[in-house]
């Protein structure tokens, strides 16, 4: 086998590589991270199985055959793959309407809709089109998390109240919340808020106390990632002893004990051509998600991920999630930091992780069946509530009011139309408002700073500009949406300079001219060439002057094209580099 | 009145400011215009409401009122207004499955569709939104017109053969007409091809033989101009006397005389939801080829004319022909042309054109009875495939292969599914086009040419370079989607260049930064600086750095933000400015 070959396995299959490294520190390490990832894992596969509308025994299964895959197609070391909240948000809209919750046919749904989003991402990651993924941009992305955070934990907040009803939005959610406030069960209540209230006191305080005491704070972070697993246990308990379930206290109930079965994901049509636009949504989604996650961590280590190989992985995971009863899956933020932080080394520490789920979904399943479910709705709006970032908002508003408008629009259409709609949205704003900005380009008058060959704007620096010659710096590509504008912004130019000889484009910001603006510099050119006016071009770009070389337009043209706008000046207006420049 | 209150009301009704020099030898220049023109559209009335699958007389009545209104209303001198070929075809497909052409419904629905587009067209002229017009680039809009006219061109040819059935596509009805052909109607054939053949002829050998034997080329234009109208009466006339219409030649029949009728559009709510999104492609299309025959003819006499104008004069003319029985209208291109070179002043040569029309829809109605449906379908034929542009497709593939896709995409989807499908089409694939090449920014490592402040491409020029220091220009405004792509680029030329301290992005042509792009440049700059290289920044924009001087980017940038790359070099690696610059 060639080098080249060997390569290209090595970033096709990458176990190949890290495997052959693999020692007994490096095991230890793995193993380490693996425990404290699976006790922390198994609340959260409960709750956003939950969260998707499926029975708990979904999510544990959901946390085993796609880590696995992952660890051997995946590029990055320490992502741990499974449900997380926003893709099991969406798969609960892309179903909610084909079937009731509960049901088999639901379940059936997800675990098509896990196949169809395999399958996307494995053709996204084939046709090498990760590069889409791109066109969300951050704060879209912000936005949108931000968003079905609130979404999720209006949802989860009317669980914990045990009020019924849904809403169609997160407005509608809290007008029921408020209309239904009288309705509110109290056990259900005081549980729900009473587990929220000490996992927050758990995320917040508990570190720096158990620090006070004497802990170490590796000792301490491993406590607060147990606080779940503890509240899971106090109130199974407590609801087993004081039997609140025959209170009203919903419980998990009946949870069947055994690996993950092997299923077969329904082919209806009628079912994949509903399923196939959520699909690409999700896809899209879990991808950017995963991958951001996957190359923060990797930049802290100065590793690398490939985003297409990245597609194929997560691809390949969720084919293996609906063959397992599962649901789809991609890369969580925070049981990756967790990974990362716990030391693992290698991607067998999501596998030692598979194993650990495993081994719960065999032995621990029969002491879930007193667990409440508003012990999970409260470990769901705890943990989506950190996804709501504030802070961004305002430094976005400071930094750009375009982006500021993306990302507005994004979280409105999520909480008022729902994550699909949501995300459309943000993305069509985002471009819109691209497209709009580059159809009016910014046109700047330049002139030669004294003593220089440099040229800058005459509003903003003192410069120096001859009647005679106008010098035009356009700052952006020229292509259809703003030939016309192009157009327009020169005729204005050239009626506020009546002595005008020359006119020269500094073309050093202008990336491309498609054919569309060549037609426009032509019957710019013929314009000009009747009202005595030359018109140069100077600073063009090769790869532009590689095409317009063979136009007409070039062949046609009154003027010159000069290399620098500086030889364009010295040629034309030489009393203003008299001088010279003085470096 | 203030002189800016004139002034808007001058933009907002022209006739104010060419009424008051209307002089004696405008009139008869006007005069002159308007017979020639009223001579050349008579046909063409009748032909485009065919077209449209209405009877003759809507299109006689569609060149009266909305002519009158663009005369008040019109920025142009000498835009005739009126149904024009792919309006009428889009009118026709909008229509077409709403109700049974021939029908009273379907009269009814293209008034109703008149009224929508009108109201588009209004709405955008008030929102100010004609700059949405740019988003058809040059090679969509010909792509799509010259498919257009293969269109009618292949539909107009089944009526002149004779051949029954209808077809969904372009090729669907090539296949239709050739496996029909045994079934050709030989009379029908034979008056449509010889008309065909007569008024190709007329086009092309009439002229250069008529100034031969002695006529002024004017004469000679306007005997051209009026080929059509001897074919009516030719083919009439025929009809009549030899009873062709007994052996199966369809006729137009009975035309009813008198001035156009008032009507009432129709506001059914399904309807207008159905002709929606028709009357929005209709509105931009006639607007698109009205500015652009507008523009044209205005520039040749050094005019201007007002796009936002032009949406509200089409919208009211639009407006004028719904509630005059007729059809959805705009500028047209033959006709304006041969008003301006039939020395057409003002646009009082539309009113007199509409008057003319008027008379012919009072007095020559009964003489249309016998005149033969093939002949206004050869006039149709011989009129649009003048609009098929060959060359532009030669040339748009040696400029740029982008817009050949974009133009061939437009073409193929026009034939194969619809003037509708092809429109939209040959938007949605120039924008992703252009989106997909501003994703991919092309970067360029620059170094000084010797003796001189300028950088240019190490690849493409002798320049001079130090390993220590790399420059590198971004031919790109950066934002969320080439974002990433920015981040690899760097990542792997600094991974060429192990001796690196100091990087130089050259900003000159960067336009924007958005805030995704910010996040991924502190990104880069977090890697650099782990990796003991320092990022400087030079030439960045008065407006790109307005934004960035409060960011935590700029404040805690390892490097420097140089006005000029030569500076930056000379601060950074003054070896290679020793010499200094010989202008």
């Amino acid at each position: 086998m060639s080098s080249t070959e060997t390569a290209v396995k090595k970033r096709q299959l990458p176990f190949l590589e890290w495997g052959r490294h693999y020692t007994r520190a490096t095991l230890s390490a793995d193993l380490l991270a693996a425990v404290i990832v699976t006790i922390m894992l198994i609340p959260q596969s409960l709750a956003y199985a939950m969260l998707a509308g499926l029975p708990p025994e979904a999510g544990l299964y959901a946390s085993i055959a796609p880590l696995l895959v992952y660890g051997v197609l995946g590029s990055s070391r320490v992502l741990a793959v499974g449900p997380v909240a926003v893709v099991s948000l969406m798969t609960a809209t892309a179903i909610g309407d084909l079937a009731a919750s509960g049901s088999a046919a639901y379940w059936s749904a997800a675990i098509t809709l896990a196949l169809l989003s395999g399958l996307v991402l494995l053709l996204m990651g084939v046709l090498r089109l990760g590069f889409l993924a791109n066109f969300l941009s951050h704060p879209v992305i912000s936005g949108f998390i931000s968003a079905s955070a609130l979404l999720i934990a209006a949802g989860q907040l009317k669980t914990i109240l045990g009020i019924d009803g849904s809403a169609h939005s997160f407005f509608g959610t809290v007008l029921l919340l408020l209309t239904h406030l009288p309705q509110t069960q109290l056990l259900s209540a005081a549980v729900g808020l009473g587990t929220a209230g000490f996992l927050w006191w758990g995320r917040k305080a508990l570190k720096p106390l158990l620090v006070r005491h004497g802990a170490s704070a590796r000792a301490a972070d491993v406590m607060v990632k147990a606080t779940p697993v503890l509240a899971i246990v106090a109130t199974t308990v407590a609801t087993w002893y004081f039997g609140w379930h025959a209170d009203g206290l919903k419980i998990v109930g009946d949870v069947p004990q055994g690996l993950p079965p092997f299923t077969l994901p329904s082919l209806d049509p009628a079912l994949l051509q509903a399923l196939l636009v959520p699909a690409m949504l999700i896809s899209v989604v879990g991808f950017v998600e995963s991958v951001s996650v996957g190359q923060t961590l990797a930049a802290r280590r100065r590793e690398r991920i490939e985003p297409d190989q990245e597609l194929i992985a997560l691809g390949a995971s969720n084919l293996s999630a609906a063959f397992t009863a599962g649901l789809p899956v991609t890369g969580g933020f925070a049981r990756s930091v967790v990974n990362f932080d716990a030391g693992a080394q290698t991607p067998a520490a999501g596998m030692f992780t598979a194993a650990g789920i495993a081994l719960a979904s065999l032995l621990l399943t029969p002491a879930l069946h007193f667990l409440p479910q508003v012990t999970l709705a409260a470990a769901i709006i705890v943990a989506v509530l950190s996804l709501v970032d504030t802070g961004l908002f305002v430094r976005t508003w400071a930094y750009s009011r375009t982006d500021f408008a993306a990302m507005v629009s994004t979280v409105f259409a999520t909480l008022s139309l729902g994550v699909e709609a949501g995300l459309i949205t943000g993305v069509g704003v985002s471009l819109a408002l691209f497209l709009y900005r580059s159809s009016r380009p910014h046109i700047a008058e330049v002139g030669l700073v004294a003593g220089t060959e440099h040229f800058r704007n005459v509003l903003r620096h003192p410069v120096l500009t001859s009647p005679r010659l106008l010098g035009l710096r356009v700052d952006e590509s020229l292509y259809f949406a703003n030939a016309r504008s192009l157009e327009d912004c020169i005729n204005a130019a050239v009626s506020a300079h009546p002595q005008l000889e020359h006119l020269v484009l500094m073309c050093s910001a202008v990336n491309s001219i498609d054919a569309s603006a060549l037609e426009s510099l032509e019957a710019i050119e013929h314009r000009l060439r009747e009202a005595g006016i030359r018109l140069h071009l100077s600073e063009v770009k090769g790869p532009v002057m590689d095409r317009l070389k063979n136009t007409d337009f070039i062949r046609q043209l009154s003027g010159q094209v000069f290399l620098s706008h500086y030889q364009a000046i010295d040629a034309l207006a030489p009393e203003l580099t008299q001088d010279g420049p003085q470096g």
